[in-house]
């Protein structure tokens, strides 16, 4: 049985002339974006007769119902929102790869022995609100209530307004009520394209994800210094925030290379690094800098490790420097450990196997947070994401959705 | 003979209380706060029966006349315009040693042997025309033309129309005409405090300065990577600009070091650094980073040296990141040399002697530039210069001054 790629290439379609606007794709969390495409995938759904439902805060749920109905249900999924000016397959792919999956099931008239629901998340992309996962940690009551008050960052809109307009309700999000009962699913499948270089690099269509990377983020580090006049005052003298952070940075890319060297999975990134520009200048010593450092990995321990490395060489290299570093606190996001008869099954269901890290955060974090069996799949995409540059090809999707059916045709025992 | 110190302490006070605004001294080039200071010279110059006269840019010569008027005279200046909410010393502090030396001579009815001219000169300070050294510059016409349409930085007022507001004749500007003829300048010394802490932390009164440090800098440089998603991107695949300058910095720092070792007169800073506020964020790999770097030396071979290490080490750093690194061109200004003679003359007038490199610039440089034989004497200050916490002791001042007096008195053949 092969996955519908005829109805795959029709929705990618249209989902790319609705919601392209100027060069990019704009599909934002709650928005008309957004909305458009959860319109194409419902009415799709419909006309595949699958069962159709949204959930209170607008997570699209299309069931193809299996032999026993009571029994615990797997949940195929992804997001439908987009960051601005994205591409048109991060997220979508998944949504469409489950409903190509259906497609053929029901054309095939097969029926599992559970419920199959493609479940359409919503607001996944922190671009829009500033928090990711929202349809999906809402779905388990996971969300703070405070996030209802949080603005849109372009039009200023509340989270709160927003779900209103839609004619959702905010209620569950403040009740921190769960509209999915984590008991009844059975498990929780994930394609989703990959947004790093490496399929490419490595000549596959597509991965078995073994996990997903945590984060550990000093998001608003800083170095204290003085500024002086750049010419006249010498190294000994100096209280430079600059050099010191050099330093700190070029430290931490040395720990960075040994753990590597040593085979541990870690990523380390300083993506925000700037003096103060109402202060600075060619002539200053400066006296200041604010910096980021991104710690990664599909480890915990590795994560705390290095965040206690860069803590210690900040007051080593502080001394030093004669300046202060003040790293503040960090802002983690646990690593998510992916279910190992799942990832089994994918890698089984590839002609080429070959298993790798999500670096990126995704839906699937928040199933496997709270102890639903998790399995993702990854499609090779070139130029990353969140721009519109993103390009997968239908082969791709299609070998990656191939493995998607043939482990629900053949599901394991969870 | 000691130097008038009560003229001094008393011009120093008037200063203050005529040119201070809030917390800040704001003796602006060629406005309103500069007039003030040049005419309360003007006037005590008057009253101590020196001659007094103006150029035709502004520039205040206040002469002694010596037995032969036809000799090349000796120049004991100095700058009376300060950067916006600057201290009382930075400039003044040299046109006021002159006077009290002068009026010490006067006093004594000392005759020298040839004329002693204090100059105070316009517009040393680049904040308000982005232009340095305007004055000393115009004296002996080396100025571009251009400079006379550069507008002032806070009111827009364009240098020309400043220079004929106040009476003034862009004129010899506009023909690069000069003003003084050096071959009638037999030697230029100037009284500066120090911008640095040198002084302070060696806790000695003042120094004689063994060199102003030129200025090599790479004002725009620039390294270009590419974007990616901070967790999803592994080390080999990055094209990080972050990484890469920080590598490169780190590098320069340590060249600095080794040739520190080595005895050399060096100092590299990187006053700005950045990423682009416009796309940089925590969750990516920073595409660029814009930076300069600044090189001082009072050796020109050295500052090359340097520069070429950095363009070597930018080609190479670059390969092994990916990424391409655009220093562009240098910006220079040359290291001024000082007279030989007149510093063996100010080291044997110090009862400590002590030498050491200026690394800020100094209308010294443009008397040096032209072929003056030049000296240069500094005053300890504390807190560094350009902003209101400036503090020089009378105490100190006189130190230096009662050198300067010293030196006239016994002037070395030049």
């Amino acid at each position: 049985m092969q996955p519908d790629i005829k109805l795959a290439a029709a929705l990618f379609d249209t989902l790319d002339r609705t919601t392209r606007r100027g060069r990019g794709i704009d599909r934002d969390s709650y928005g008309d974006g957004e909305q458009r495409a959860h319109d194409l995938m419902r009415s799709t759904s419909a006309s595949l007769g699958l069962e159709t439902a949204v959930d209170p805060i607008g997570n699209l749920m299309m069931t193809l119902p299996g032999r026993d109905r009571r029994a615990p249900r797997i949940i195929v999924g992804s997001h439908l929102d987009s960051s601005p000016q994205s591409g048109n397959y991060d997220g979508a792919a998944g949504v469409i790869a489950g409903l190509c999956v259906l497609s053929a099931l029901k054309g095939a008239g097969r029926q599992l022995d559970c419920d199959v629901t493609v479940m359409a998340i919503r607001a996944e992309e922190s671009s829009w609100f500033n928090i990711s996962y929202l349809g999906s940690s809402g779905a388990f009551g996971l969300l703070d209530p405070a996030c209802l008050a949080v603005k849109r960052s372009d039009n200023g809109k509340t989270l709160e307004s927003a779900l209103l307009e839609r004619g959702f309700d905010p209620q569950p999000i403040r009740e921190r009520r769960a509209l999915l009962d984590r008991s009844q699913i059975r498990a929780y499948l994930e394609l989703h394209i990959e947004q790093g270089p490496t399929l490419v690099a490595e000549r596959l269509p597509a991965a078995v994800v073994s996990g997903i990377r945590g984060c550990k983020r000093f998001r608003n580090a800083r170095c204290l210094g003085q500024y002086a006049h750049s010419g006249a005052v010498n190294r000994p003298h100096r209280h430079d925030a600059v050099a010191a952070t050099v330093a700190l940075l070029h430290h931490l890319e040395s720990v960075w290379v040994r753990h590597e060297q040593d085979g541990l999975d870690l990523v380390i990134t300083f993506g925000e690094l700037y003096t103060d520009p109402a202060c600075h200048a060619p002539s200053k010593v400066s006296g200041e800098t604010r910096f980021v450092i991104d710690i990664r990995s599909v480890s915990e321990a590795l994560m705390d490790e290095v965040a206690d490395q860069a803590r210690r060489a900040a007051a080593r290299i502080g001394a030093e420097y004669r300046v202060n570093f003040d790293l503040g606190e960090t802002v983690d996001s646990p690593a998510a450990v992916m279910d190992e008869r799942l990832r089994a099954g994918l890698r089984a269901r590839l002609e080429r196997p070959f298993e790798m890290p999500s670096g990126a955060g995704h839906d699937a974090a928040t199933f496997a947070k709270v102890g639903i069996p998790t399995g993702m799949i990854f499609v090779r995409n070139e130029n990353g994401s969140h721009n519109p540059d993103e390009a997968m090809s239908l082969d791709d999707f299609e070998v990656a959705a191939h493995a998607l059916l043939g482990l629900l045709l053949d599901f394991p025992s969870l």
